[in-house]
């Protein structure tokens, strides 16, 4: 079985494991106040050119998005996002266990737009019953989107100046922000720059696990290890976090396999098009959605591990391949052979 | 000004005052002990046919929507309503703020549907990351909904039915039921024997304050008093409930007055269907929603007050002209006979 | 029965129930923005000298605290409070139940010292896992205590240094307040002065129901609207509250309650003593403490009604009577005839 | 610098590294449910002689804690445990995060007793105002202690009775069980049968991070992984977890840890005891409580690092020196010879 089911399959990157291993036997103080992460701290503000920066390891994509909102949202906000949004989907409700709704918006290929951010705001303040609504606290995109998809800087630079607008904090969930930014013309020192916060993630990007939080507006870096711990993100051995970060951050590790994984899932995406099978959504990144006819799918099915998405007609079927940084030519050469023999 | 902006703009029925009046002397235990809340309760139960059922009487229907459904849900669960129900639109995040999300459904005038409810519980449990969803733990109606429409009893028969499929707990919040009984062939008894909890809403029918919660499935029974302290329902003086929902069940003072309500209103929207305004929602009940041209809408706000619904289009306008216990035949005389000059 | 069990078993002080039954015709907009609710907030303002002040009525004193407190913590703060305070006690966790810590310090007959406060928030910072813990973030008083007693002025503006300095909000519970004025040298231009936010409660002193919350600190009043909505506590008639507080503010009826409840307590007290019953705490309100040997409080209770408190030794018990705006002259009387009989 | 301050100050042991490097190039799937994950839980289940527990792989002890209870717990409940329990002191109030109330015990040297939960729950339901204040619904104990000391089977097995007779399931935090079960006379299969669950804490005995919770009862295991995903506690690289518990429990490595832990630090405590310091807790696990000259403190913190417990009086400081698994014969040889020296 070769696997494209997601971007986790595998443990870590060499150059990550390397470090594990090398640090293995120091002995530091734990919670993430050691020398490693104080290092992968440094070095990730200067690679976001924000000197002044909090930055927090955390271990995982929903601890990292449940701990960010609930630090800066009060009792009666919630939090705007595209409906597809993760959060707003795939946390199992732990958002709302924070006690804040989350306010989905119709989505266009997993993004939302500044106007739909103004208008919202608008709206709820026009409302004659606004007090008896969850005021809009904030406002949470994905970069890359749950669908593969990204916003240009043209479309981050419109929200953040619609939240700076409405007051709402603007955090930018980074899981895959590696193949993001493989992939869209947005850069470190711009989501830096336009976000309150985000978080570029190591899970989904060769680390073991690890999600890096970076905190430009310091009124939300405020007693945020507090929250950390509150959550359960505060790892005994937080040095696992930060030597994972360090080898990560290094010659730009991050950005080389954020490209390799996009540029494996463009062959992949070549050879989905060239088959003629039409895209379900028109993701740059990696993460690909191609419509199979339901007997391609199960003949794929017997060698490759791949998620089904969506059921489109009787006969045709969305599903996802995930390309990840253990991704090899031959897996993506085996496939597309076996595509092109359909 | 004469107001129909909603049901709640003037104080008692005249009974019910007569009631609390007469037994302010008296002193009685406090928190709903009392002989007074214990003989509505009885009353209650004899009109329910539910012999067993725990009932409890509450504030606020806000305070008891979160305190049944708080009671009701385990952490990772979420309760099913209409996008439009008053829990997932109106409470401020009242539900979110117990830690749990709202599942809204599209509505079709206020109304959900068996077939809704039974696709989405289908689809949760086939989902491959079913584990990583909120759990659909308990389904919520309105009757009548948000928008003055009502269940037929086969639909709730559906309803409940599809509820014990899936093992929810079916909750119907009756802030207007008196007027919803006068307009469905929905009875005391159907919902008690169809629902596992439900209320009779007092305050939008003529009591000063006051829901009377019943629950006739005993499993959320069970320690429901701690509940109503912690989200602060526990009137001291509980009495105050207990004597007016004594007055409000005595020869069945509530079927009176949502009979009334009831009538205002259908002679009110007879003038409107008369006059050719089209209805923004076909409502049996003491909501009316009827599509004013803006000009007559201006005029008409000189003398009446009402609530502002939807803009339809640029020159036309859907509001809502409530009637209640208090609204009399010269305050719908004299609406007609302006509507008629418009 | 002759009832001393709480200081609520009675309706209305005649003055309200008139003001209701005068008011009871009347068409206002809901939820607290009516006339007679505008007109009872400049009251209050005026009386605590306090021009700029927040001030919203609530129905009870669980919903109060819990609405103050959530408004005012961020989600790793607790609130320091006396071990014996009603929050920690009696509110069936509400407290928690937004996410807040109680964080109760050892009382001395129900009070608790500035020396107290500083040495909690000092120890806090000084631990070198303070981020491990739950920082003190407001500080709750009740006024009188639940035991009865109340604060000096000195003390209070003790307390108030400190939580100043500390930069924690200091919130009075003042569920019993009219009485507390009244055996107290605090005003209420004290309390506006020294607190951040407090209340005067109108359940315990003649009203059916209501405590007027007043938030000199507008920090704590931002939005505080969407939070009442939020925890149930947005009376759709919320005339019903400004109609009260119209009467028990006008020419100081609440001064004029408080001082007659404790002027019956202090002829209640002046018996016990001179029976020779100990006091089980040394209280100057309308709650009293005595110390009965079992066999008289045997006696009493055949028709007296009033609270078991605490065992004291094999043979004496701590009970509680406690007087109320409709304690008559012959209620005490009666008592104190029975005491002496003994 | 000699590191004692605690025993996750290193990575990993080296049977588990190694078991984390042969396995990080293999494709799993995610979340726990590869077959590592499979093969730890059989392994687990069989040691505890439990072939029905459910067995989950959470990262750290707050997230185990706070998971556990809020699964277990409906709203108006509380936890009792003792005062000095970590989740009372150190988790910046991660339970009462999730709505509920720790319930401190006083405490003797750590520990609670049978009689104390008894009485706890007799007086709660013995109180006229029980339905006013939290439920005991659940205990969490801690196997060691926060103070390191252990329960003996008879303490467990007289607790476990009282849980059973209030119907309050027993939850053990083993956060240290490793050590705890090498010096108590508790085992496993005790655990098993007595708690209705517990956890097999890996961080502090060796792995990179990791607690197994164990769930004999199987009413609390009904639905769990979803309220691990909302805790954020669902590894997207599960199988981390497999791996490191499948090596922890092969040829009960855990327990020789657990022993050699013991095992230095008894050999700590008799040099204290020889150099006549008194023991600020009779601890027989890996930690141990010295109290110590100030001056003899400060000579020590050159070389050692080790926590400042608590001030004893003016002239001497009660410390904690931890041992673990990387705790090597030179290290405490060395610590050995320093003190003697002193």
């Amino acid at each position: 079985m070769i696997r494209f089911e997601c971007d986790y399959t595998t443990g870590a990157h060499p150059k990550i494991l390397e470090a594990l291993v090398n640090t293995n036997g120091e002995a530091c103080p734990g919670y993430g106040v050691d020398g490693h992460c104080e290092h992968a701290r440094a070095m990730l503000r200067e690679l976001c050119q924000t000197p002044e920066a909090g930055v927090h390891f955390l271990v995982g994509g929903t601890q990292a998005n449940t701990t960010v909102i609930a630090a800066a949202l009060r009792p009666h906000q919630g939090v705007l996002c595209a409906e597809t949004g993760h959060i707003n989907v795939h946390e199992s409700g732990a958002i709302e266990a924070t006690g804040h709704k989350v306010l989905g918006l119709p989505a266009c290929e997993g993004k939302i737009t500044a106007e739909q951010i103004d208008g919202y705001c608008q709206a709820h303040y026009d409302d004659a019953a606004w007090e008896h609504m969850v005021q809009p606290g904030m406002v949470y995109l994905s970069l890359p989107t749950e669908l593969g998809t990204v916003y240009t800087l043209a479309e981050l630079e419109a929200i953040s100046r619609t939240c700076r607008k409405w007051k709402l904090p603007l955090f930018v969930d980074g899981a895959r922000l590696a193949a993001g930014l493989a992939a869209s013309d947005i850069t470190l020192p711009d989501l830096a720059r336009l976000c309150d916060v985000f978080y570029l993630g190591g899970t989904k990007a060769g680390l073991l696990f690890g999600e890096a939080v970076v905190i430009p507006n310091l009124n939300l870096d405020f007693d945020f290890r507090y929250l950390i711990k509150q959550h359960g993100g505060m790892l005994a051995k937080g040095r696992l976090l930060g030597v994972q970060f360090e080898a990560f951050l290094t010659d730009d590790l991050f950005l080389e396999i954020g490209r390799k994984e996009v540029a494996q899932a463009m062959r992949l995406r070549a050879a989905f098009e060239k088959k003629g099978y039409p895209l379900f959504v028109n993701s740059p990144t990696n993460q690909q959605f191609p419509i199979l006819p339901n007997e391609h799918m199960a003949a794929l099915e017997e060698k490759y591990s791949f998620e089904v998405w969506a059921r489109v007609d009787e006969g045709h079927t969305a599903v996802r391949f995930c390309t990840s940084w253990s991704t090899t030519d031959g897996d993506v050469d085996a496939l597309i052979t076996d595509i092109q023999k359909l």
